[in-house]
């Protein structure tokens, strides 16, 4: 039976209970990798498949480039190499000898990919370069949390090359948007987007562009970025392109990623006290169905229940828990534990009336309907559950969100242990130094810097210093 | 322009030609391994599909284990081990440390997942565990060829846990039978199915059963692996379940794969002097459409071409080459060496008499069609052309297939170069001196022994002892 720990008591412990007792996700023996499970898989299967639509559909093509790239390619760009070196697994033995040159595990692949670039683009023909792929990545992780910071991770990453600034700077614009559709539509979470401060940027990115989402304990969780790479990676790599006015050019990029991590996010940010709560879009089975019955009425519950599903339409997906070592109580409670959206129970009294019972995960309503009328109401329910999950979700980001002006204010919201304290809107000055004292005080970080900031001018929450506008703080994942 | 060297000139350099101009794949930085080129990675995408949706429909669910595993886990099998030593990528360093035991990337998934599958499995109820992954494996290639020998490709593998031997082995043999349909199927490649010889088994298996190809040149190319693993992996990493009974059994394993290797047998077995020829399930285009116009008419093309796409079904894959640097002629030759099955050409000809050009890859037959028939033509054709290319593969397999019973015919049969010398049935004494005496000798070597070997008394081609029956000979990629 289910045994989760309540959120109030302990997060921390009541996210491993469920990613484990859901079956999403195991520990490794390596040390910080993890085994994705089944359920956990056919729900990362199910976002990569709404998403690369999505990817495809605004003109980008999937390609694969390899693991393992030079060393000394990592080191041609100071900031990158800088920002990857800690997290770096190095490979030095192959075929049994010692190589030549130690080759790293990717940890992102813009130095393989903009190399391999140098020799696709040649004139102004060839752009842009619309591509993406679907990969393992490898960033050694001292603290890991499965699924939140693993020393292998499963990710897309899109790379694209363009002729201009303003087209890269659009790209990295409509990838953001495409990430915050996803998340909003499908994840039924609702998230800021916003460009990251200096110190959270990419390295070797001009500008960051990301998602923020708020977990169930107020705490925000990066769910995606963009970075505008600027023509750094393209002069690293020497990039050029002949224009129309036979000139050379350096070429403009940008690289957008969504991780495994997105799984980790749908745990914390829809999941109560008896474990998961999964978006209908998403979620590995849509609908459950508990027959009860004792024998000898077994088979013929089975055989009803068979034909109930028929009455269905195939793209529902629907699952019809017939072990016979559980009781339906047990049943319940167990899928209930791992998010299904809707259960249906049907026993020979039902089967004499004509009825069955619809319950929702999210609400806990249980209601009593005709059978005949069972696929409009699956229909109905599944996008009322899908909506309502992303209002809840918006209401509670809107009640834990704040204005604050005084220091004293901001510190003691995010004072306290395990508690989030929330998104809180303040000014800042603009400077690292401040930033990094905030976060020496408070745990809190710039999570993003608005993207159109509106002026509204003010004084740092810390120093009092004049300021364009507020950013958000939270503390983070 | 295209510039393929014939295949009767040098094979090896029209393979190459073939990869690099359609586009499919190009060399990494890294010797060994490969960058896969959108073209190439969308008939993977393709594949992947197919064959994902026959391991779902067979019962299987995927999963994902990691990439490194423990040095010490690839030595728990002993024969394991000896067989992939010699392959192995080596990480000793991360996170800027030297590791305390170095960690091997994955050549194969058997060692991490049964270590973990003992974690699992407890109770017979626990039985049968069908899962697969699709995954990147690293083994070190010292003669490396694009898709079909690459130190890293990417594949899918099986792996199962069953409470009894005949169970494992009916999933070893059914597996098999999923890989000789998806081949047959999707990619109109006649196979041969069996089991091979000692010398030619999966590193730690009992038994192993394949599906071999033959590639144009007559050589044959193994393009799937079924694994009956026995109690092996069981046993090395003590993997036990509790019976019915209350006794304790060592679990039955198989496990089975397809890689990146079957795009390079698509282009073997099917491909001809001016390139690819794809077969209609897995193109990423299905038809080609190449306007032909002149200025001022270019608009008034390209607008009937859109009114005449729109009256194919969503689930053909069609292409509008637009492009205006290129002439038609050049079109034609471009979309042939890529393959694609059917090419529409319409100009403002054939727009005044409501007439199209039908084309077809395979036969090169070009048709006048009146445009109210292109939805109809198009399904047929694609469909005729699927049969038509497993058809005419099949009796080119026939052509070159052979029984041989005196050794001086099957010398001779080998001898040349290039040549392949086909597929030859003869005796074999069932010892693996003599397997590796005829392999020196003629460079071919055992691809398998029938599934079911009727008893067809005779003697071995080499040796002239006793044989039950025939195996197949071919030099092999």
């Amino acid at each position: 039976m289910a045994n989760i720990t309540a959120r109030n008591d302990d997060y921390s412990c009541w996210y491993n209970d469920v990613v484990a007792q859901a079956e999403l996700a195991d520990h490794a023996p390596v040390r910080g990798c993890m085994v994705i499970k089944p359920y956990g898989y056919a729900l990362w299967e199910r976002m990569q498949s709404a998403l690369d639509d999505m990817i495809k559909a605004t003109g980008h093509q999937n390609l694969y480039f390899p693991l393992l790239i030079p060393e000394s390619y990592i080191k041609r760009e100071a900031e990158h190499v800088e920002g990857f070196a800690p997290e770096l697994a190095v490979v030095t033995h192959g075929g049994g000898k010692e190589l030549e040159e130690p080759l790293v595990l990717r940890p992102t692949s813009e130095t393989v990919i903009w190399a391999t670039y140098a020799k696709w683009i040649q004139s102004y023909r060839d752009l842009p370069l619309l591509y993406n792929q679907w990969a393992n990545v490898v960033r050694w992780e001292m603290r890991p949390r499965l699924f939140l910071r693993t020393t292998e991770f499963l990710w897309q990453e899109g790379h694209t090359a363009h002729a201009t600034e303003n087209e890269a700077r659009a790209e990295t614009e409509s990838m953001l948007e495409v990430y915050r559709r996803f998340a909003e539509e499908w994840m039924a979470l609702p998230v800021i987007t916003g460009r990251k401060s200096d110190s959270e940027r990419f390295a070797g990115a001009i500008d960051t562009f990301c998602i923020e989402a708020m977990m169930g304990d107020t705490r925000a969780l990066q769910a995606g970025t963009s970075h505008f790479l600027g023509q750094n990676f393209a002069k690293a790599f020497d990039v050029t392109y002949q224009d129309s006015d036979g000139g050379r050019q350096h070429v403009w990029a940008t690289s957008w990623g969504v991780s495994t991590r997105l799984v980790g996010a749908l745990v914390m940010g829809h999941g109560d006290d008896k474990g998961l709560i999964l978006p209908p879009k998403l979620a590995p089975y849509q609908v459950v169905v508990v027959p009860i019955y004792r024998e000898p009425q077994r088979q013929e519950v089975l055989d009803h229940v068979d034909g109930l599903i028929k009455t269905l339409p195939d793209d529902i997906r629907v699952h019809v828990d017939d072990r016979d070592q559980f009781k339906p109580g047990y049943k319940f409670n167990d899928w209930e534990m791992r998010g299904v959206p809707l259960r249906v129970e049907v026993g020979p009294k039902d089967i004499e009336k004509g009825t069955l019972v619809l319950a929702r995960r999210d609400s806990g309503e249980k209601e009593f309907i005709p059978q005949e009328s069972l696929a409009q109401a699956v229909a109905e329910r599944l996008g009322s559950i899908q909506t309502g999950m992303f209002e809840k979700a918006k209401n509670f980001r809107e009640e834990n969100t704040t204005e604050t002006n005084s220091w004293d204010a901001f510190e003691a919201r995010f004072s306290g242990d395990g508690g989030g304290g929330g998104f809180v809107w303040a000014h800042w000055d603009g400077t690292e130094e401040t930033e990094l004292k905030i976060k020496n005080k408070t745990k809190a970080t710039i999570r993003c810097i608005p993207m159109e900031t509106e002026y509204e001018p003010g004084s740092c929450v810390m120093t009092g210093k004049p300021s364009n506008g507020r950013v958000m703080f939270a503390k983070a994942y």
